[in-house]
C-alpha cells in the first residue's frame, strides 16, 4: 500500500506525471551506487572512423559489444547466440524496421503484410507505416489474419503493453510465407522468469529496457539467415551509416559488468530489478486490490533457470483496465496522469499502458491518485 | 610529389586500399596531439533517460550540444543560427531523409519529385529509394528536370563528389511547389573559402566531415519553419527514438575546444586541416600534372572571411577523371584502389569519386599507384 505519511511534499504537487513512455530512469539509482565500475573514458582522437570491423559483415559493430552481448546471453540463459550473426542497431526500433525491411526484400511479392497479436506494441503501427512503404502493409492484429501470401508475426514476449508470454498467432499448415521477429526486449529475470533458452530466427533486444540506459539508443538483433542479416545491415547503412560508436563501447562496459556481478549476491543487477518490480507491483495490486474499479492481468509463476526458483512475473509497464464503460486515457489525464491509450494498442478505451520505471517518487504519486482516482470513481457511482 | 624514398615499405605493400567511402581518418593525427583536453568521462548512472530536455520540441537535443553549435557556427561564420531549429540526427544521414520526409508529408500531393543536379552524392539514390516509399520518388539529375507538381532539391555545396560551389538548379517562376534541402558538410574552412554566412530553410551540417568523427554518428539541421522541423523530430522519434546521449556530449566538448582554439595560432584545427587538404591536393596535382591520362576539376580562388585572405578550395573529394574511353573505377580496382563510380553520382563510366580523407600512408600509397597507373596507360598506348 501507498504509505502516504512519505509522500507529503510530492502528493501536494501538482505537476502531470508522464508514464505514457517507458522511459526506464528507475535503475538510476543502481547506476549510481555502482559508482566508477562502469565509467567509460573516451579521448578525442578514440572511435573516429565510420568502420569497427572490416572482417565482420555487420562492420559498423564494435567486437567489444559482440563480445560482451555474447557474454552475457550465456551468463542469463535466455538467448541462443551460436552460429547467428549479431546486427547493432540504433535501439531495437531501427532494428525491428532493418528485419521488416529485410524480410520483405526478400519475399517474393511485396507489399508483404506485417500482423502483431493485440494487444501489441503501439509503436509497431507507426514504424510500419510513417514512410509508407511500398513493400510492406501493417495489418493490424495477428488474431484472424487470414490475408494470402507472405506475412511477417511480430512476436513480443513478455508482451509489450500486457506482460503476457507470447507464441505466434498465425499458425498455417505448411507455411513458408510467414516469417516471425521476436522481440525480446523484455526477457530478462527481473521482469519474467527465464523459462527456456530462446533460439528463433531473429531475436530483437534492446539496452534500454535491460539496464535502463534508453540514451544510448543501442538494441541488438541475433539472427540466423545470411540473407536477412545482410538485408538487416544494408537498411542500417543507408539509414544511418552505422550505429554510434561512443554509445557500442559504452554498452560493452555496462553488459560487462551486468555479467561480472550477475551471480553476485550484494550487486546482482537482476536481482535489485526483480526486487524493486517485485515491490511496485506489489504496491500497485495494493491498490487495485481495494478497487472495483480497475482491473490487472494476472500472471502465473514459473520456474525461472537464472534464479534457480519458482517465481511471477512483474513486467515493465502495467496493462490497466476498467470494469466500467469509460475513456481511461482521459480519466488518468484528468488527474495529470499520461498513459497510453489502449486503442493505440490495438485494444480499447477501458485500457491504458502505464510505465512501471518511473523514478520512485514519480511512481509513487501515480499510486497515490489511483488510490484517489479510485475514491472519486465511488463516490461518482 | 610522392616521396618515395619514404614509403618503401607502404608501395610494396599489396594490399587493396578503400578510397570509395569518405572515411575521415586523415584527423586522428590532430586529435591524438591535442591530448586529453577533448577527453569526456561518462559513469554509469549518466544520460540514461530518452529526454534531453523536456521543453525543446526536439527533445532528444542535449542542450549543451545545441549551444556548441550555435557558438561553433557564429565562430566560423558559415551559417545563420538564430531564429531556427535545431534538429540532431544520427549522422546528416538520418536528417537528409527526416528532412525528404518532413517536406513531403507537407506537400499537396504525393509522390513530392526529389532531385539534385549531377554530379551528386550517390547515397541520396539509396536514400530516396530504399524503403519504396509512395510520399516521394527519387527523379534524377536537377539538370533538365520538368515534371509538374511539388518537388524536393538537394543542393550540396561545396558539391559531393566534385567540390563545386553549388546552388540551386531547378529554377522556375513564381514557382512555390519548389522547396530546397542545403547540405552543407563541407562548408569549412579547411576545404573551401567561406565567402558567406548561410542563411537557407533547412541547412544540414555533419559532425564527420568538420572533424573526422564519423564513428560517433551526428548531424545537425537548422530548419527555419516550424512544422517542417516538427516533422523531421517526428521522423526521428519513429525511426530511432532520438539519438545516442553519449555521441551527443562527446560531440559538444569537441566542438566547444574547435570554437576555443579556431583563432589560435597554434591549435587552431582548421588551419591544421587546411594545410593538410592543400598540401595533398598539391601533391595529387602534382601527380596529374605529368599525366596526359587524368583530369581534375579546377576551382576559382575566393575570399575567405574565416582566414581574412584569399584562397583555393581544397574538397574531401577528387573527381576524377579520364580523358580516355575507360571504365575507370575497373582501372583502379586493377590497381587495387576502390573509388566510387561516377554512374553511381549520376556521371559516366569515365569520372570516379576518390577519397581525399584517409589516413596518410593510404594517401601516399593511391598517389603512387596513380603515378604507376599513368605509366601503365603510357605504355598501353
Amino acid at each position: 500500500m501507498v504509505k502516504l505519511e512519505n509522500m507529503k511534499n510530492i502528493s501536494s504537487s501538482d505537476s502531470v506525471i508522464n508514464l505514457d513512455h517507458g522511459d526506464p530512469t528507475a535503475y538510476e539509482e543502481y547506476w549510481r551506487k555502482i559508482g566508477d565500475r562502469c565509467t567509460v573514458t573516451i579521448r578525442g582522437c578514440d572511435l573516429m572512423s565510420y568502420f569497427s570491423d572490416v572482417n565482420n559483415m555487420c562492420w559498423f559493430l564494435e567486437p567489444k559489444l559482440a563480445e560482451a552481448i555474447k557474454e552475457l546471453h550465456d551468463a542469463v540463459g535466455n538467448a541462443a547466440t551460436e552460429d547467428r550473426y549479431i546486427v547493432v542497431g540504433t535501439g531495437s526500433t531501427q532494428l525491428c524496421q532493418a528485419a521488416v525491411h529485410a524480410l520483405s526484400s526478400l519475399a517474393g511479392t511485396q507489399p508483404v503484410s506485417v500482423v502483431a497479436a493485440a494487444p501489441y506494441y503501439s509503436t509497431y503501427v507507426e514504424e510500419t507505416t510513417y514512410v509508407r512503404s511500398g513493400m510492406h502493409k501493417w495489418e493490424g492484429d495477428a488474431w484472424g489474419f487470414d490475408k494470402k501470401g507472405p506475412y511477417i508475426e511480430l512476436v513480443t514476449s513478455p508482451n509489450n503493453p500486457d506482460g503476457t508470454i507470447r507464441e505466434t498467432v498465425v499458425n498455417r499448415p505448411d507455411d513458408d510465407e510467414g516469417k516471425v521477429i521476436h522481440d525480446f526486449a523484455y526477457y530478462w529475470p527481473h521482469y519474467t522468469p527465464i523459462t527456456r533458452r530462446q533460439d528463433h530466427d531473429i531475436m530483437l533486444f534492446t539496452f534500454s529496457k535491460i539496464t535502463g540506459h534508453a540514451g544510448s539508443r543501442i538494441g541488438w538483433a541475433l539472427v540466423k539467415d545470411t540473407e536477412v542479416a545482410k538485408k538487416m545491415v544494408e537498411y542500417i547503412i543507408v539509414n544511418s551509416i552505422g550505429v554510434s560508436k561512443e554509445s557500442q563501447i559504452r554498452t560493452a562496459e555496462i553488459l560487462k559488468v551486468l555479467k561480472e556481478t550477475c551471480k553476485s549476491e550484494t550487486e546482482n543487477f537482476f536481482e535489485y530489478g526483480h526486487e524493486m518490480m517485485k515491490n511496485r507491483w506489489e504496491k500497485l495490486r495494493g491498490v487495485m486490490k481495494e478497487s472495483d474499479v480497475f482491473s490487472l492481468p494476472k500472471y502465473p509463476e514459473a520456474y525461472c533457470n537464472f534464479f534457480g526458483k519458482t517465481l511471477g512475473s512483474y513486467p515493465a509497464f502495467a496493462w490497466l483496465g476498467t470494469k466500467e464503460e469509460t475513456d481511461l486515457v482521459n480519466e488518468l489525464r484528468r488527474r495529470k496522469v499520461m498513459s497510453r491509450a489502449g486503442e493505440r494498442c490495438g485494444s480499447d478505451k477501458k485500457h491504458v499502458r502505464v510505465s512501471m520505471l518511473s523514478r520512485e517518487d514519480v511512481f509513487n504519486v501515480f499510486l497515490e491518485r489511483l488510490a484517489n482516482m479510485k475514491l472519486i470513481k465511488s463516490i461518482d457511482l
